[in-house]
């Protein structure tokens, strides 16, 4: 299963005055790291999309444990993978980690969509290629 | 119970390219709607962490469920409120509509913080005082 | 000549550690006032781009002057208005103030674009119509 | 003099849908360039500030031209140095290019500024230590 590593120093503009990090800060490196781990795996979403002529990846859940904190100056990693591919969803797993110990772990899953003007919100679920999922093997 | 309730028109800048909002900004709008429930009760943060000597309200879980998407243009109302008080926690619930349809439901858990040299993450949760808890009723 | 002003309590979470705002947000506040202004004077970015066949109105120049500091609690206003509308770009003027005193001043130049395939960057400036101009009076 | 360059791959939620980078994010990486620059300079600021009692380095003065424009997938880099110490100000230079092509070129003006309590802002300018300029040589 691939798996996207990423490290990134804490900046000062990370944080706010309790001097941690700001926690929507970190929905957005899942965000970036989902979006990392479909390039690094040919993936890249831009692509994809035409690829399967797809209006996009949107979330139907979103969760985030925090078991510590990060501050300035922290070397954080952030390890994400595909946990799981269903029919027309798949959940994507993120753990950050400072010195080997375990500070955020969350999921988001992510829908397989297809343009539906038809249905009220404008797309539907459709059923992921195995082709596809084969690619994050 | 006290509830906050407030409503923004989603602007171009909130949107990515699939045209809805881009999903880390409702994270942002929890964290400020908890913000501002506190504030419109009589205790903005800054003020409160200064009363109760507090290192502030870290996280320890935050979760988010997807119903719908908001575009450009749409109108959202965003309503908030502790939806439950523990002994050192506490759950603020958030609602998001677009027209009276609901288009995210989540929920922060935060903990009620002091200073604590001698714990690992130097800070640890303290019993909320019941006071506190009342301004919220 | 229309001018928007909006007002906003500065939040725990829009200032970083020395306590006083994260200087980017201003420009989130630049940007996002200037599609209020738009959305007002009935012309939101949506629909104008749609009406006049637009690419959008991208960013030549930003600039913004610092004059003080704003700190949690404060109440921000912003006063934002077209100051300049050039053949095929416009100035948008900003100025911050908490309790009349100026916190900051900026402006915004953006282009009046349309896509042109033969142009390096997809995109070229047109002439302003003066009709559009005139909404802003 | 010291340079900092970082290369960054710009992905899908940098853009709006324009599908172009959305302009506030190019002062966060103006900002976090300089944090950057700062800290591989061993000057990381929550250091630097402890070391020279500082109150941080407020801005005086922001702005960018553009050039060009960056859409998801492109590579770009960020190059940022300290074009000028000045007394008691710096001026951090930042030009961002893409296969280089500038995209952007901008700078930001920074103060040394020690805490003041008889100064209307609480914090006042002071004069840079030559000391510390030269660790930018």
């Amino acid at each position: 299963m691939k798996k996207n590593k990423q490290t990134a120093t804490v900046l000062f503009s990370d944080c706010d005055s309790t001097k941690f990090i700001s926690y929507p800060n970190y929905f957005q490196w899942f965000d970036r790291a989902t979006q990392q781990l479909f390039f690094e795996s040919g993936a890249a979403w831009v692509k994809v999309w035409k690829e399967f002529d797809l209006a996009g990846f949107p979330l139907v859940d979103v969760q985030a444990t925090f078991f510590g904190r990060a501050r300035e100056g922290d070397e954080i990693e952030i390890e994400s993978w595909v946990e799981e591919w269903r029919d027309k969803t798949f959940v994507v797993k993120h753990v950050i980690t400072v010195a080997s110990d375990v500070v955020v772990v969350g999921h988001e899953i992510r829908t397989w969509a297809v343009a539906d003007d038809s249905a009220a919100k404008g797309i539907k679920a459709a059923e992921i290629p195995a082709e596809f999922k084969s690619r994050f093997d």
